[in-house]
């Protein structure tokens, strides 16, 4: 097991009606006056942008609304954001949405009080020292933003989509997570947000790091949970409980904990990175779904040991021979992700083959000579995944 | 599931040489000056007292030190503590140790500020609305209260053993986890801890709440890991990977996670809580190592499917009928208890038949006319449950 450092000061509210108190928490934290940042109308005509407003004015916090904020968001809303919370004189920001509300609402919160570009901590130029504090009500149980540390933004000059990862600057102070209004996600985005969830645990799981038994049970446990409960909240979208799972799951297949003491890998996510920057309309969960298949085909093919033990402890293989259980996992998986309704290929996307170069040289670019840890890959590596994908 | 609120805000700086950083961590949460609470002399002679030391002075903290903490530490100690940390002004009160000596650092960080008696937290007269900053460096795996919001305290007069709850005020700052420090640990110290941290997981996991699947699954992992860890540590104490795990399986065990969503069942801990406060020189996971298994047989009868889930989920029982995969389960459990070396009745504990009764009434005094949510019990259950661990 490696050392590490492990901090998740979110509180989570988590429940019936859990949105409510986001006035309460706001005026704990702080936050006299918020920067309320959403994405599509949806959170208007639910009517939960306004049960937050309500909740906020009744605590006495003013509101300052930012809306629009698009899936795989872009510096300009951030932009647009550090500049209206500025004028405003905002005290903190509350995302209501999934991954690109909250992901921008993070950058923001670092931005306002930076006296320089909010990209140089993208670029990697400089750390977030301090940032506004962030609450969040989510929406979407998918990306994990409501308890990481986390926040990926597009750079629309040269489609850049980059993660930027801090031990505690961008850590959510409350998040409000409330399984009833996640009742109306259409099924695709339900399912593209099991993937991703699924697949932030993989990105941890599959680590050259040995001796972690701890943190590799309680990712299978959650594996488990989710490919458990998945195909309840596709068949009943209002069972609570199940809802309820997979949102929870969701928040800890991100929060940190299952990557604990161990080296992560992140290139099926860094892949599907390129993808998406390609193609915006991709939903990162249906790319993954496409991707990870594909990265554990070639992985496995060299190491197949991990693939084997998750195949074994999770998708019920029984067969003795590592290289054939890595298979028979993979097929389930895939099996798995295609009762979701989830794409197999990137040809399904609308990823043309020809695409294939320029994702792999600017996953190069992004991400250095070699990216992964679980086995590490060159260009002709990542090459032959994206044909393996299509 | 059940709705909840979840802050678990410690910062874990986990690994190789861990203590040397708690100068920099005391500094980084405003304590310029330490009251440093300890047990035995064992971390005097270890050195590791010296090198806590060291850390602090060389941050410019200053230390005053507080030893002689007793196992099942009592009020006694706490007073003391209060007094002194009040009279030197010290900011933050630093346990080194296991359960007895973070608990009563909370205890006493909780104390000085408060203008009143620090029992009135433990008897349930007021809550603890502030406390000094508390860190840890942590000698025992056991407890967990290196990353809970609780403290054991027991009161002599009266011989009574209580738990306080806190949501965040008695969570520590930061807790320095270095496995290394518990190498040396007695063989039945490092038996006793292990039993601890599992029951700390079954106290959550015995839960009436219906659908918490994550959590439950989440609790299997950690008991699965815990069950392969601890025979490698029993036949080599300086297996570093090893201890790592059980370490941090410790931790993960009682600061909440496993609990999440649902109502807890405690009936073991308050019932070995009983048996201690008698008889204080029986280790708390030697008494509970007798106690849940005794729990468990009892239950079982009126309530078999969770006992059954564990046997089929950890225990590799492959039963169809729920009674007999439970029965089966509770006896591998007690080998596997047994194979740490720890005991299996009262009776080895010199517990004597003739005390059943004032238990059980000292017990129902505490916690009321019923104890336990899998299965509540009244004085009649938990005398028979005596009697069966006899």
């Amino acid at each position: 097991m490696n050392d590490f450092t492990y901090i998740t000061p979110t509180r989570y509210v988590f429940g019936h009606d859990a949105e409510s108190k986001v006035g309460a928490l706001a005026i704990a934290n702080g936050i006299r006056h918020a920067l309320v940042v959403y994405g599509k109308g949806s959170v208007v005509r639910s009517g939960l942008l306004g049960r937050v407003k309500d909740s906020l004015e009744k605590s006495g916090v003013k509101v300052t609304e930012l809306g629009g904020v698009q899936p795989n968001p872009t510096d300009e809303k951030v932009y647009e954001g550090i500049a209206l919370g500025r004028k405003m004189l905002v005290e903190g920001v509350i995302a209501v949405g999934g991954g690109s509300a909250i992901d921008t609402a993070k950058a923001i919160a670092a931005g306002i009080p930076y006296n320089g570009d909010f990209w140089d901590f993208y670029a990697g130029k400089t750390l977030v020292e301090k940032a506004l504090p962030i609450g969040v009500v989510l929406t979407i149980p998918a990306a994990g933003s409501e308890g990481s540390g986390n926040s990926v933004i597009t750079h629309r000059n040269g489609m850049k989509k980059i993660s930027l990862r801090t031990d505690m600057a961008l850590r959510p102070k409350f998040s409000c997570l409330n399984p009833e209004l996640t009742f109306t996600l259409p099924p695709y985005q339900t399912a593209c947000g099991i993937c991703d969830m699924m697949i932030h645990i993989f990105e941890r799981y599959f680590s050259p790091t040995p001796a972690v038994e701890v943190t590799d049970r309680v990712a299978e446990g959650l594996i488990m949970a989710i490919m458990t409960e998945a195909p309840k909240v596709m068949k009943s979208p209002c069972d609570y409980d199940a809802r309820a799972n997979i949102m929870w799951s969701g928040t800890l297949a991100h929060n940190g904990l299952c990557g604990t003491g161990r080296a992560e890998d992140w290139t099926s996510h860094f892949m599907e990175h390129e993808v998406s920057a390609l193609y915006p309309e991709v939903a990162h969960g249906a790319g993954l779904a496409v991707m990870v298949p594909a990265w554990m085909t070639y992985v496995a093919q060299r190491k197949p040991g991990k693939v084997a033990q998750l195949a074994r402890r999770v998708m019920g293989v029984t067969c003795d021979d590592d290289m054939e259980a890595a298979k028979e996992g993979i097929k389930r998986l895939r099996e798995f992700f295609c009762s979701l309704g989830l794409p197999s290929t990137l040809t399904e996307l609308g990823v043309k083959e020809s695409d294939i170069p320029v994702m792999v040289e600017k996953l190069h670019i992004n991400k250095g000579p070699q990216v992964g840890a679980y086995v590490p890959l060159t260009s002709a590596d990542t090459a032959e995944i994206y044909r393996i994908a299509m």
